[in-house]
């Protein structure tokens, strides 16, 4: 029995989320799908965590057993020839045997893409969220940089979430203007906000994000955001900000590495 | 009456091409409602130059004659408004009376997307070639220093040309590896193919492309594109590449400037 990892890409638009629903499509079903067309196995795959419908992943990374004696640097080809265009394999390598994507991850990055004013790009429909006003880009900054460090982000997260602890360590969140090459000539760079940190809550990039556009907006003040994060009231942060935006950047491990 | 001029973006993927048939959906004919719907005047609108069907614009620059006071600066927002969502007005100017935006087009520079080896984006459906085997890119990019200058370049132009006179002028021809954001980590950079020229012929970048595609592939040797351009014989060039990795990039005009 081997252990194989893999960073999977994907295109969240037409998806229900990660995590398997009945009577709905997932990624995880498609790429459980996959891995049972390949091996004629039935196999149960462990992700670094769920995704919500409408968001996409860059660098997802998941692992499974198998009896297979597939290759590991085989895998791309043989899953991406059978799995749906939106769904990519982007690498595989042999995992130490109890190596376990969710648990073993030690940082986790996500991208959220913005793109302001009206300034509109006909390439990114369902990849970035469409903010219509002025942002102050400067005064996100600051705001962002209140949430460094290990705090309770209780105000950051789903009123749903059924963790015991709420404690996690962002280690980075950032407010960056990007040019996306296809955006050409005459196109405003997009804003992307990148967030490193140990582990997410349920929502919490999105509530980070969300929050971080209200006083983008003027609608709050940068200092602000310290009071919400020392409330641990949900109630007090931002709305949800929608999925398109967000993307699973990358997974890391410390005893795992993919070749590039 | 006012000349307005506007660089225009676009998806070709659902388009017949740029230019207005009959029965069928063109970009031309879709630019031509949203000036009736904001105006209320049918225009006629000219183009610095047809693309195919499934081709892509950046900056496509087109201009129009209409007697609405709308300030220039407004127009993209009224544009798009009305127009589909695969179809965006990035910027307008109100042009001299006598401009023309195809007779006075000084430089245009267009780019053609290229996803290599079993590495695909799940985010460049029909917005990049796929090509499935190693291309030697540093082969490709000697090869295209044999088009730069002017020359007769009916040996890379469509049979169905309806030009008196195939002479051109490239400035600059590149083969470039670079990385597309939405890739992320764990993934090749795209090959882009960038060409820039005085005007182009009937399917010439494609035909460009598909020709140093061979090289690439090994299958013609960089010193042989020099007897293909020297023979002006269509049949000695590579075939025209697909059109869904080509971007109308830049177009550039000595006596008009667009807000950036």
């Amino acid at each position: 029995m081997r252990n194989i990892a893999m960073t999977v890409s994907y295109d969240g638009t037409h998806y229900s989320g990660f995590q398997i629903q009945p009577g709905v499509d997932t990624v995880q079903q498609m790429l459980m799908n996959a891995v049972q067309k390949v091996t004629g196995e039935s196999c149960h795959i462990i992700a670094s965590g769920r995704t919500d419908a409408g968001v996409h992943a860059i660098g997802q990374v998941i692992n499974f057993y198998t009896e297979s004696n597939i290759p590991a640097e085989r895998w791309p080809i043989a899953m991406n020839t059978v799995l749906p265009r939106d769904i990519a394999v982007i690498a595989a390598v042999e995992a130490p045997f109890n190596f376990n994507a969710r648990k073993h991850a030690v940082r986790k990055t996500y991208h959220y893409y913005i793109e302001r004013d009206r300034k509109r790009s006909v390439f990114t429909e369902g990849l970035a969220h469409h903010h219509p006003g002025h942002l102050n880009v400067n005064e996100m900054q600051e705001a962002a940089q209140m949430l460094l460090g290990e705090h309770d982000f209780s105000s950051f997260c789903s009123l749903k979430s059924t963790k015991s602890s709420h404690v996690r360590t962002l280690y980075s969140v950032d407010c960056v203007l990007e040019p996306h090459p296809l955006h050409g000539p005459g196109l405003l760079p997009q804003l992307v906000v990148k967030v490193s940190g140990n582990g997410f809550l349920y929502n919490m990039v999105r509530i980070i994000v969300g929050t971080l556009l209200m006083v983008g907006r003027g609608r709050k003040k940068a200092e602000e955001v310290q009071a919400i994060l020392q409330a641990k009231n949900r109630h007090l942060a931002g709305p949800t900000a929608p999925p398109e935006g967000l993307f699973l950047w990358q997974v890391e491990y410390d005893n795992l590495q993919f070749p590039t």
